[in-house]
């Protein structure tokens, strides 16, 4: 047993019993960014946090404490992602990248948006022009230290 | 000639100088955005744009017209970034790669968010605890076509 | 159980039982083109779909269900593909790639012909000195937003 | 001196005199495709078709020679492609790659569809939820001999 | 079931009972290079073909089925070959490919030597110094198209 | 200076003066195919054959001595060719790798078929429905050493 | 004039005229270990800093400034490093890497030790059995969030 | 049975029984680093450590006799790790790579830091700014051998 | 079954049984590097040495003869190794690799040194300092032939 | 001027004066293996050996001091070496590698054969089948240290 399997099986139950991530969510008690990502294998849970996910999911007793240890992250079969969606973002990092790094470094000057002090947020857009994904980043600043 | 060394120029400019992308943009009447990936070689600029970056960093008549070229784009010398504030971009398409899929999809069916109808607006978000980057991206949902 | 799976299992009731994709086209009522993307794993079904898709390779309820999950896309085991008649599609986009991008923009400007609001066609070309294959695509063309 | 930088001066001064790829073709006598992937190095020009390049490039003699010369082809600088444009195909190849191997198949039987005796004709097409790219190619079928 | 699975069975099967693929090809009525790639995996049988191989080889109704679907083709693990033998042949390539180019071109013009409509010979070539591999390999000149 | 330019040197002169792969083999007094590789940068000069080929390109007493450094080989930019002809036997190699491996054990037993102790022949080979490229491979057969 | 130019012109002027990076790091008034990342292209300096760096290596003004401008960062040729001394740490990293993991989980739970707000001190311990490189790294540990 | 099912046999057992790699290390009689790298299949126990390993998980005679075979070593499935944590330290050998070269060469002259006759101690340092992770690593320095 | 079935069954029963490379080689009658690249799958057995090993490790008929046949050789996971002892001899070829091209080249002029040819000792070399590991390599050169 | 340069202009120098490796060991003192590592980029001279290759190749003090800066290794330009010469050496490594493991470790225990504290010797063996080349290599054990 391993966390991967952990993930497998809470997919597969999420298709035959029609399960949506939202509802996840509210059991659980966080975003529903946090919650599928924990869900699939990349975050980790506490104990009433695994609970939840367990109780909906119908894990076992051990495959509950998988929840709560930390995984080997990345979610991604090949270092270029083949599926479209996802392919978008990684071509937004790969067109904007030099950009962002810009921007943030003339606001902030060197160091790095964190990726582990992060959150996200994705919503519908309503556009009478066809609706839109609005997804909002938040990462906590980190100044390279001097030494 | 070729993109590649326009953007060289406006950078060696840019330092030399000291001009800010914000100034850049205010002058181009554009977001900061869009501007800085204009002279990051990214995009592509009309008449009117492209006589404002050429006043602005002393381009030629000749380096103009290639600001109105289509650039071949992409950004980034190695297919995972070295550089740390954009590989933590990277990071987040591969450890939320999934989590964004599943999201989406849940929300608006099988389709993608737009890398091209899109828009990107990084600000400072104000924090006790250390400033934020926020960054809010908008892309048009493309459903996939049926035929 | 996943979409692979299912995949794997019509491939091989379409071997045994002799079935075409032309057939399964026209039970599903679309085009033999995005029937076979769809019963490869690439496409998305709804109800109906995934119903004759099952009765005719003889699919569980929950098999039925995986065919109306959006799938991972991508369907080549490597990012230069070895099998000769889908290398050749690759050397179309190696060797013209540039060709293509210069006579879009030419025609329509900065942006890209979409390959989510997209169709295809293939068709024999009848031809006495050997037949063709020729092969329609559509793709709308999406320009780049300016903002 | 070599192919690529007869590449090179064709494309900067098309830039500087604003020349199209529809004027080469027509001074060339054969289609916007072939022409533009010949003026990109990846098709062989004869006397006459170089003369006509040649002409309204302004190569010289020794240049002129270049373009007759058979070029080391393929155009572009990665395997997988960075570029929006032309990465929507490779993801096109990538995505219906099994699909298009299968359809043919149906038809043909085993072999391919050759990009050497190919052909390929990009067209505008009009349409009031926005115009398409039209791209018909053909290729003959070649099948797989036995012996 | 797939054709991997037939090919692994067919290889342990002549090992377990000491088949040579001389026998094979003089049952199937075809060239040892040609019936061994058909038995590897690589080439497509018609019904004659596919019941010679399955009297040989023990195989099931449905399994000779597979030797007549036309098989995703590629026999290596990996893109530079690892095996010493078949090392020797990517090296010719790579040593000798643009010696091979050049040739090619003199003699014929732009074009290929197709790898479809191709024929390989494998005989010993006696030599009092060592015998000799000797391979001939015929493939139908294809010249590009103009169009 | 290096072999790499004394290569693009001699491919220029060719093209510039319109020098043919087989007056150059006459001059040198070897095969076309061994020939064509040593101008192109694979092979070792003996004096007498740098100075014909030193000779016929105008190479001065420098660049003659470079024609008889054993150079460093491999004249593909690329691990997997993007050149459609050199890809061929790329492909060649890929699909029928296994085969060529499987007859030269059954008739030799384990070893390789030499690239070094190996000649190649690029004939025409007229046929009516399209003439040939003939190739004869022809490698010392190597047995694995028993210690 | 690009970073790299000053890293280049850093590194040469520091062989011709025999400065060792302690001295710099004096000059500068940081450790020896940001103070050489910094020359290397890789940190970023203030004015003063750059001021010090300038006066020691003879950089112009503009010079100067580029040392005050965010670099990309990265500072290896391939992405596993060649060079035996930066090998050892790539071979600390792949195969301590998940025991590093798990230890630092198993003190501070799920998150990861700052490359950006980290320091290094790198210093000779003396020992009989022979002289020891030792490394003290230090990074804060920024725990991932729930949101 | 291999060494990576003792691997996985161990991990799934410290799950279930919430095992902490200190305690192994305290039964085992060395550091929790090497402990920890023995456990995941990096080191090589002698017969003591082996069975303290194997009381402590429940494993087999032959599993423990596994703990004293020496592992093919390497704990990642990708060149460049994916996980957050341990890309940490693969950005610090890429952006501090050539420091940490340069600085152990000023020392030390030519030659490594030992990463065989090496250690790691990781422990908390508290900070009121946040604890930090403090690593020591200890190797020794081998000079290249003149011959 | 296949060969790398029965190189797992060997390794198996090696540390369950705890034989020594050494006492197969005497079993086998040839050296232990031979007999070592043997069981681990590099090399073909006779019927004899297949017996001598088959006796040993307690392989069946079937197995004895897949001993016998041929296999694709190749015995490392990745094409850069991770393990550090087999990764010592990568460094040597890459550190060392055109120092040893040059001097058996000035000795020996063009060719290579084989690897079918070919035999290796490997044996203690005691040492004061610490034992060395000597290593005896022998290749026949192979001249590169003219034709 | 960087390392690179120097090495170049030792090369060229070599070729254009017919030097041999052994006459530039011979005034360095050293052995020709060092020796030519050394010329070629790859090792450190104290000031004697850089004065000696400086005199033997017509170096300036500026170059000489070079010589004498420990290089960034690594002489081969892709990670699988594509000349045979190299490369034969690269396949030992890959079909053996699993076997000097195994010898190594059955007789040394863990750890690895330095390839710092190395020397490698290059000489011809006579042999009326064809003369061989012989390597020893001679790298001291370390042992894995534990702690």
């Amino acid at each position: 047993m391993n966390r991967n399997a952990i993930t497998e099986k809470i997919i597969a139950t999420k298709v035959s019993r029609g399960i949506t991530w939202d509802e996840v969510a509210h059991k659980v008690g966080q975003s529903k960014e946090w919650t599928t990502a924990l869900c699939l294998g990349q975050m980790t849970a506490n104990a009433e946090q695994a609970q939840a996910v367990g109780d909906l999911f119908g894990l076992s007793e051990e495959e509950r404490k998988w929840l709560q240890v930390v995984p080997y992250k990345g979610s991604l079969p090949t270092a270029v992602p083949t599926d479209p969606l996802i392919y978008r973002w990684y071509e937004i990092v790969n067109v904007y990248g030099t950009t962002i790094k810009e921007l943030i470094h003339e606001e902030f000057g060197d160091g790095i948006m964190s990726a582990i002090d992060f959150s996200m947020d994705i919503t519908r857009e309503a556009d009478p022009r066809g609706d839109r994904v609005s997804v909002l980043l938040s990462g906590k600043f980190l100044p390279y230290k001097t030494y």
